[in-house]
């Protein structure tokens, strides 16, 4: 058996088919132009196994999407300030291959992933917080066996948090909301900031050191409304090096107030390395879905 | 058979004995003084009750508290600000009644029952948050049957939050954090802004705006992460004028980011009046505790 998996981001569609394992077999990334080509090509990949035994996808996005399934609207990529994006019918194209499919945000996918890891190496974490700091910010949250959101998944990255005394001037750069988190720390407010792309900032600008404030507030969110037992950090925006000034706020913004044990592992890196999170989340929750379905 | 309640608050205790169906039979009202003399009346009101059929208690209290049943400390209050409160044992004295003892924050008890008093109309809300402005700040949550948090109970209260631009003089009273949520909009902070008591305030004073934009981040927060079906908010602070003002903000800060409906009936006040959520929520809690046991 087969599983496969769609790690569908702002940039760049990564798919992959992988065994019962998790073990990838194959893969390819696509780039994020309109819907059509690039689920089209998603599509073409999936065919090269439909015949080998291919037997779920799990499919984990950007959005806002639509996960209730009493909508009418569910497989749907919703209102996304993603030129061309809004309104789109993504699992549409994949119903053809009459396999089970899950449906979930980017960021739970990757949660998933983190989460199997932990059972793979027989620690399960009972509640964890997965941040994903890149194109965008938002979280995904799994705990006591299921993905937090009633009413819809996580929108994280849109929080307010209180403004860096050194970071007034800096109006944010999300479209809806300003200076949400994501205004003030997703990877394009390099650019609005300084000019330059973020892989070319070097690690001692202050900007590193604001970005990490707020962060950290995020941090603190997460930890005062849910209680998790972990919180990871991914995307193209986190490093070790980033996460230690993270540390150095949360210690300082925090107090100790609650007890959450060593920070270094409290506030740490994805297990799966180079952001693979969402692959491995993504093959269990076709696996999930397949069992579901029997 | 009678179900006991202690509704432990930082200035005040309620205690109350009811019957099956939730209602008051009695109740008392406690000052919180020293844990000695607040625990012993405590006491003396059930010891009322321990021959005509009463069966368990569910306590809700300040806290921060010690929840989870693994620990030496579990049913003690752990290390608050209150005055002489820090490592107390609250349920030690109760446990002379050898009858089942519920144990929980004052707001999980405020929260479930809110959920409760759902049910009974017929209309259960799959997730719900309870925020309580009073002396203190602080929110349960209770989402698909359980409360939330693995590692301990909520401490929403003290988040930070984005700084009103009227208000960036104040320093927030907070005694760990200075301007984190509860620092800047519990009871307390109108003597320490205005030199006297919230009551006092007349609502067309600035002061109640500036509040009620740090009320709406929290507000926006818990939609982020939580995506909970309604938003209920309690304690001294809170009215429907000021929730008005809330909702006012709270639409002008999330721009419609998703869909949570109405916003009156999305951040509303209790169903129960006069701040009886905990104790109906007590009363349940314990007939749960009760129906544990057996």
């Amino acid at each position: 058996m087969l599983l496969g998996s769609i790690e569908a981001g702002g940039t760049k569609f990564i798919c992959a088919v992988g065994n019962e394992q998790y073990t990838v077999i194959d893969s390819i990334t696509i780039p994020t132009t309109v819907p059509g080509d690039t689920l089209s090509q998603a599509v073409r990949f999936f065919e090269q196994y439909q015949d080998q035994g291919l037997s779920g996808i799990g499919i984990s996005s950007f959005g806002p999407i639509e996960v209730r399934k009493s909508s009418s609207k569910y497989g749907y990529i919703i209102d996304t300030p993603k030129q061309g994006w809004s309104d789109v019918d993504f699992l549409g194209p994949f119903k053809k291959f009459n396999i089970p499919l899950y449906w979930t945000t980017d960021v739970n996918g990757s949660a998933y992933g983190e989460y199997v890891l932990s059972l793979i190496a027989q620690k399960p974490i009972q509640s964890l917080v997965y941040y994903t700091v890149g194109t965008g910010v938002g979280a995904g949250i799994y705990e006591d066996d299921h993905f937090l959101g009633a009413a819809g998944h996580p929108e994280a990255g849109h929080v307010y948090v209180k403004r860096h005394p050194d970071d007034l001037d800096f109006k944010g750069i999300c479209p809806a909301h300003g200076d949400c988190l994501e205004g003030l720390v997703c990877g394009p407010t390099f650019e609005a900031r300084l000019g330059m792309r973020g892989q070319d900032v070097p690690l001692d600008n202050p900007v590193w050191d604001i970005m990490a404030y707020y962060v950290a507030q995020a941090a603190i969110q997460s930890t005062l409304l849910i209680r998790p037992n972990v919180i990871i950090f991914g995307g193209g925006v986190i490093s070790e090096p980033f996460l230690k000034l993270v540390r150095d706020h949360f210690k300082h913004l925090f107090k100790d107030y609650v007890t959450v044990g060593d920070l270094d592992s409290y506030l740490r890196m994805p297990l799966a390395k180079n952001n693979g999170s969402a692959t491995i989340g993504n093959f269990a929750l076709a696996l999930y879905a397949i069992n579901q379905a029997k």
